[in-house]
């Protein structure tokens, strides 16, 4: 508490007004009403807070505790309030709609530079090549005779492997919708490095066909498990 | 136009109905009149073309030209109507609003994934190293004693040693508000490459200062230029 008071509290832009910022997401109440073109006084908080039904939580930002909100709070009041600033947002949420349905990757660089976390834009990038990996791989698989369940078989080992329990499973316990959401940066390395592998020894070996080529994928698999076995290799 | 009558038409996935795309990214304007919970007739479809002010254009999916619309008309009409498809979509726009102020990064990797073009992945993989490297190096500079104008003079000597220009003048010609926006992949990644170089460089030599970093920057750029010159070096 001590050492906050004497450090600038963090902040982020929304729109043309610097907003003060908590280090988990959340933000100034104050700020945030003035962000939506409104008085960022006390009492006009307090009608703000009951009319929206709002629960502000509290926060020291240097000068003694004071409301903040989450990010779904201040989108909460952008489609409620008649203000210019109000109305901005909500053009911003159509464009972003917009963007999102096209795939639009400069968003996807603007979402990720908003992190806050250089772990999460690592995450990223690590999600993103085993995208790719995946991808090289099945069409490497479909150039040596792969056909039917082989894609679903070889990409169920994968997971299998380096999660140790199927996807279904996974993404129950990790309380996700897609399973990379759940991985980490070093699962999904992990995923992109063992299929990248496989990839490589079937065009090396020229194996053709399902059962030579899940024959394969089974053994740089079980290769790949050794080298995160906590157990030393007894030879070495 | 006999080769797209035999080939099965992209689609997409817009909530639960599958809606056929074009490669340049519009959208059956029927199949998108379903998607918003509304029959997907020519009769409806005119009437709402009329009272939205739409310009459909024509594309053949296979079977004859017909109207297909643009993802921003897709858009505007989830925003205009009031079925429950069209609620929905409006909810999806305030979701992804939270999400684009909170810098979810589930969310940057879900738009990247949506993108049709692995290029376009690779971008977003070299721009997010971009952004890590100028990370690095900055907080390299200020370990070795920069200061002041030290991080505007290193960056702006990076911007226009990869890009020929400035980076005012960059963004004018390549028309965005971002440089990194405008350059390619390539230039990305010789960005991260010379001031990855140039902060090794720093720790290996131990300078210190302002003129000492700026020097050797000046240096690292000057060979990092000579790997692209076409004209090749007289003494090879």
């Amino acid at each position: 508490m001590n050492n906050a008071m004497t450090r600038t509290p963090q902040s982020v832009r929304l729109g043309k007004t610097q907003v003060r910022s908590t280090p988990d997401g959340q933000i100034s109440a104050y700020d945030a009403l003035a962000a939506l073109g409104l008085e960022g006084s006390p009492e006009r908080l307090q009608e703000i807070v009951e009319q929206h039904g709002l629960e502000p939580r509290l926060h020291n930002f240097g000068k003694g505790r004071e409301p903040v909100l989450g990010y779904g709070d201040f989108v909460t009041l952008s489609f409620a309030l008649e203000t210019p600033e109000a109305r901005r947002w909500r053009g911003k949420a159509r464009d972003l709609l917009r963007r999102y349905l096209e795939g639009d990757i400069q968003l996807a660089a603007e979402v990720a530079e908003r992190s806050p976390s250089p772990e999460h834009r690592r995450w990223l990038s690590a999600r993103l090549e085993s995208v790719e990996a995946r991808k090289r791989f099945m069409s490497t698989v479909a150039r040596h005779g792969g056909e039917g369940s082989i894609y679903r078989e070889v990409s169920s080992l994968s997971n299998r492997s380096v999660l140790q329990m199927d996807s279904g499973e996974f993404r129950r316990k990790r309380r996700v919708k897609n399973t990379r959401d759940g991985m980490s940066a070093a699962e999904l390395l992990r995923l992109s490095y063992l299929e990248t592998a496989t990839a490589q020894a079937i065009e090396a070996k020229g194996v053709r066909g399902n059962e030579q080529i899940l024959r394969l994928h089974k053994q740089k698999a079980e290769v790949e498990r050794r080298l995160w076995e906590e157990e030393p290799d007894p030879a070495s």
